[in-house]
């Protein structure tokens, strides 16, 4: 169990990303069994690398604004936006604004890689 | 791949819960494939009922004020608050404000039931 405001979460400066923080909020540390929230910060004019992996994002922003590329589709995301970026798919996360852009990322926990293929029924 | 905003996706009546609508903002529907985003509002003096489950909630406050309880101790919510509710632990959610009160829940999908024990590495 786990009560906290998520602002007493230390920000961590985020690997290959520069002008971004990140709180893991809720993670395996915590007894979390399937998937972890993380909270990041990102600075005007930084962003994530365009980058790809077998996991999937799902995220809801909570502030500023920006754009997700997706595939090389790019769309506006403010207050609000939820986006699901599914796994393998190339995708970029850029604050466009002269505020800070935070929003929420999920990710399922690493020892899931393969398991879907294996295990969901069909 | 989806963005939107999180106010275009239908808000349903909640099963068992009078006062409380529900957006399933991403879900199986959606292709997520290990766990699905929603979005509660519910209104002043109602909540969740007190109840348990075999599978976890995390949750992210959005706005509004009020109360969890997880098994048996009560703690204050509101905006930034965090909330890790692990499986099978009895919790109920309240509105104890005058606003709405909103809140993200991630919930895993259904066949992962019984999964993380069997197949996840010690």
């Amino acid at each position: 169990m786990k009560v906290c405001d998520y602002r007493e979460v230390e920000a961590q400066v985020a690997e290959e990303a520069e002008g971004v923080t990140v709180r893991w909020v809720i993670s395996e540390a915590d007894g979390a069994p399937h998937f972890s929230m993380r909270i990041f910060d990102v600075q005007p004019g930084h962003g994530s690398p365009l980058h790809s992996h077998w996991w999937e994002h799902e995220v809801f922003v909570l502030a500023g604004t920006g754009t997700v590329t997706m595939a090389g589709k790019s769309s506006p995301i403010k207050e609000g936006t939820v986006v699901f970026v599914p796994g393998d798919v190339e995708h970029q996360f850029v604050n466009e604004g002269d505020d800070v852009l935070r929003f929420i990322c999920l990710i399922p926990h690493m020892w899931l890689e393969g398991v879907a293929e294996k295990h969901r029924p069909a």
